[in-house]
């Protein structure tokens, strides 16, 4: 069959990180490599009533087909959000839902990449985005990302020099590091992409998990034109019900309405009128107020015991919000073979390399506390510290021999 | 914005279908025009069952992230109704849920075409099949349909010249036309297929919905290891719960697990739930009876009606089963001219044109029956009839005086 499959196919392969995931289905293991939002945070009794009042009130509509660009009343909800918290001038006609934020990932580059068109994203950057760009053959430059967002020297070389038809971020909280760009950056970016016609695709899928510290404006108020704004219930409501959206000037819309029709003609209509129905009787702020507090919980026990445990040598980044945080081992360690050590002992986590376009045998990888007990993080950390200090052994040896030759 | 776009958005136009199902969302259009299934046909009450089950029973996985490929149950029921009502030998393996059917036609197109690569498909063919072909910049040849399914000569010399990718059909109560595959005409066209790479992607959303006759074996029967079935429960159970799948061979459902994951991660994992719950606590077959005599009705009447009003010029389509029939005008009619008479009077259909990709102004049309009362068909009718009549006068009157040149 090979031969009949179209090139872009060479482009994504079975990735390690599936591969890992499937070990992490055993019940035995903790999983610090998953990105799941944790299951004690789903209101299911709340969308249990929502449900039951949207097929009871309005059945029909809710199971018939519906308009591609979405639920009229959910649009309005998100656009009235955004104008309120994020003072952004924007209205439903600016709001595409999509089959999750993963599908405006998929719609956004179908639309926009040709074969070979370069787009700038993060070194290292999200997976997903990576993987969705490279089904429509995107020729990728990585920009280092640093405390405040990636090096706006590196960035505007980028720029300068590919012409990319976009820069593609996770601005707040960011998948995989934590790291949260702050309004400076952004601000030198927008200045940057001024009189360009390159895109600014900002992905906020945790903008709303902040545990501590100040919202930064989001880039769509620097430069509204020029961004395209993804956004999701999966962190803060559900990921089954795969609801997420594109918030954008309207000719961008446009062209993403075109894309979702031909791609999958709408999103769940059921879906969307029961999160509708759940945010008109639930107040959102209060639920996300209880998801924070648990986060910030489990990501300050990490934090704590990551000080606690890891050899001085080990650095790690402590996000003010989100779901992962980010270690770098010494030169030299190889995240991947800590994580064949690790896994031995049931603790699995994602080792860095598949955050990268261009390199391998990276000493970075990332860490998820949302979905562990207090029990597991304590347990997890203490075998990861293990692992990582047996190659630090190791590392010394090789480096004394090394320096001896 | 225009030159930032991919040049596979110069493909797909707003379409025509698109312009004319906005105008028929008015409460005073009578529509013939969209493939909406009837809404009384609708399940509700016990999808709602389902629902409060499902969140009730096992809240937590309906509403967390899952498996690309589908919710292993519903998986195995698919198969399992496949083995026993078609004789196919497949399991759930075989089986991938999609986001509808359409995002099937996106995931074959994506994981098969590159830019050029031609694909055969029926003259006249099923529009959203070939707007997402055409997102994938596919090169169209069709081959003319007749009452057996595609002209067998014509379709061999498609496949002699031009070695597609795959032949796309809507084999059961086809989609524009009404048509249905004989076993003949299968067995020719799998003999014509066998020992090429050629796929036969069949397409068979309204296969359930037979009103008289006998069932025609599924092409994958003919031709396991080549044919790529798409299935749906939109015209079974609900379409906005956006439920289709792709029943294949394991290593192209390999392929398309791939796609749909980049694609969306995977199709919303309540509403997979929700349809298998409703599928265990209740009798489909019985609810298909349902639908099938609701719409046989409709669909005598408006063959009743056509033959009462039609000139005798004017030919139509007398499906098994399905929604559609096709109307095809005498020679010099155009169908979008007589559609632009017909909704002066409020009557709405589709002309032939979209569903061509080589011709326009075409004298073919489609008429929807299942989701108009009795009353709305025969009024509407009557005002198609009114329209045809008054175009066959001015073109006997132009024959008249062409010939008198």
């Amino acid at each position: 069959m090979k031969e009949c499959l179209a090139k872009r196919m060479r482009n994504v392969n079975p990735s390690f990180v599936r591969e890992i995931l499937k070990v992490t289905e055993k019940p035995e293991i903790i999983s610090f490599a998953g990105g799941l939002p944790n299951p004690k945070s789903f209101p299911i009794k709340e969308i249990n009533q929502a449900a039951q009042k949207v097929l009871t009130s309005d059945g029909a509509s809710a199971l018939q087909y519906s308009t591609t660009q979405g639920d009229i009343g959910l649009r309005e909800f998100i656009a009235e959000r955004y104008r309120t918290k994020h003072g952004l001038d924007v209205s439903a006609k600016n709001i595409l839902i999509t089959n999750g934020s993963q599908q405006g990932l998929d719609l956004i580059s179908k639309i926009f990449l040709n074969p070979g068109d370069p787009v700038v994203i993060e070194r290292p950057g999200y997976l997903g985005a990576i993987q969705a760009m490279s089904m429509f053959e995107a020729t990728f430059r990585s920009v280092s990302l640093e405390n405040e967002g990636v090096d706006l020297s590196e960035f505007k070389e980028a720029i300068a020099d590919y012409l990319p038809k976009f820069f593609y971020a996770v601005t707040n909280f960011n998948n995989p590091t934590g790291i949260t760009y702050s309004a400076e950056r952004k601000q030198q970016i927008a200045n940057c992409l001024q009189k360009t016609n390159i895109f600014f695709v900002e992905d906020n899928p945790y903008g709303e998990l902040r545990f501590f510290g100040e919202d930064v404006p989001l880039m769509y108020s620097y430069l509204p034109k020029q961004t395209i704004l993804l956004g999701s219930f999966s962190k803060t409501i559900s990921p089954g019900l795969r609801l997420g959206w594109v918030c954008a000037d309207e000719e961008i819309i446009g062209k993403l309405v075109i894309a979702e029709q031909v791609a999958s003609l709408h999103t769940n209509s059921f879906a969307q009128k029961v999160i509708l129905q759940y945010l008109q009787d639930n107040d959102l702020d209060e639920h996300i107020a209880k998801i924070q507090n648990m986060y910030q919980q489990k990501r300050d026990l990490m934090v704590a015991e990551l000080e606690k445990y890891f050899p001085k040598e080990v650095e790690f980044t402590r996000p003010e919000g989100g779901m992962f945080l980010w270690v770098t081992l010494p030169k030299g360690i190889s995240a991947v073979e800590v994580f064949q050590e690790a896994i031995k002992q049931n603790i699995a986590f994602v080792p860095g390399d598949p955050f990268y376009v261009d390199k391998n045998g990276v000493s970075t990888l990332r860490l998820n506390y949302t979905n562990s007990s207090d029990e597991q993080i304590q347990r997890g950390v203490r075998a990861i510290t293990k692992a990582i200090k047996k190659f630090l052994r190791e590392c010394k040896i090789n480096c004394v021999s090394d320096n001896s030759r």
